[in-house]
């Protein structure tokens, strides 16, 4: 029997990259997303038809209060930024930083793993070709792992959490280029911070400035759907 | 202008006391509440009434998606322990763990307090009279407050989030000698993990033991009202 794991799953390109690796390591993959506000919300569609597609062993739809959310234009309906230089994208934290997100998602999932006896978490940061958020960078992810074998049943009796990330020192051409190995249909990602209602990338925000540069770089072309295209 | 700061409040003896305390210390108190599935959710009236008779500056009730917090006798609806003697309610994590709670609660509260600009948050965690939880021990805590300060704007620019236990190495009796010190009307509060509908404690589980065990020493009556008093 193949070992459960719990994977964070947005519906992105890294997500899908991320569960890819799992499943290719053997792991029984239970994906979870989460509706938290967010104006990209169509990229959680983009999330049930990734795990649908790569036959995860189930996939948890997790909506959270968006009381703890305020404060980002990600959430709050400001102005997305568009159009930036890769140094601009580089540097400080960006305005869609949202609040404390990836501590309150990895906290979930390992409520979700302890319910299910896991104690493998996937997630897809990386801190190479990234947008600048606090919550992706190793030293925090490390953090998490050690106040999550504190804070934890299966932490303090069983065998221990350990907190995967398998892109995090990668850059965004790696990514796709691995993705792409292991057959990952890119087409089913959403990456864009800011799509319109069908879904189609703006292709100006951080987010698509980075997909575009990682594709160009691995020497492929992005089969996303774009709005002018 | 006093300094803003996030309280944990579940409408128990020790939250009520852990906000009487910030209170005296001159912080503007925001309360957090949360409804996770508990089957004592007649707690959150109780946390309603104490945030209203103190004053707080808010008070957010925030819904948690269950789906993370099965597998616990407080959210599946199991047998919640009765009539346990101090050393077995002192010993291992008993059924009434819920799966990565305070976790995800100082997380959420964390999300809150970057949102109001507070870097001060409070929670009524104790690791002397208490139901063997590990996420109530310091070194959980010092963790959290770790991982906290490398995932969030306001720990990375700002001067740093500080997570305040003044509880943790206090007895039960101790904690209610502060708090009737401090004016804490204890009729508004509730322990019981097993309340009827009437909010009225059932005596026997281990939180009213705990309870009991702490008015008893601290030499004062509980005023709460239990089920065959």
């Amino acid at each position: 029997m193949s070992t459960p794991a719990v994977i964070l799953l947005s519906g992105g390109l890294d997500s899908a990259t991320t569960l890819a690796i799992a499943q290719s390591a053997g792991y029984e993959c239970h994906a979870v997303s989460f509706d938290y506000g967010q104006r990209h919300r169509v990229e959680l569609e983009a999330a049930k038809r990734v795990g649908e597609a790569c036959g995860v062993a189930s996939h948890r739809m997790i909506t959270l209060d968006t009381t703890a959310f305020a404060g980002s234009s990600l959430t709050d309906g400001g102005e997305v930024p568009k159009g930036r230089a890769d140094d601009a994208i580089a540097e400080g934290i960006p305005s869609t930083y949202v609040p404390a997100r990836n501590l309150v998602f990895l906290s979930y999932a390992l409520g979700v793993a302890e319910g299910i006896g896991a104690t493998d978490l996937f997630i897809g940061v990386n801190a190479v070709d990234y947008s600048g958020y606090p919550d992706c960078r190793p030293e925090f992810i490390a953090s998490f792992e050690a106040a999550a074998n504190l804070a934890t049943r299966i932490g303090v009796e069983g065998g221990g959490i350990v907190i995967h990330t398998p892109l995090l020192n990668l850059t965004k051409a790696d990514i796709i280029r691995r993705g792409l190995s292991l057959g990952v249909d890119y087409e089913m990602t959403i990456s864009c911070y800011d799509p319109d209602g069908q879904g189609r990338a703006c292709g100006d925000c951080d987010a698509c400035l980075l997909r575009a540069r990682g594709f160009a770089e691995a020497g492929s072309d992005d089969p996303v759907r774009r709005r002018c295209s």
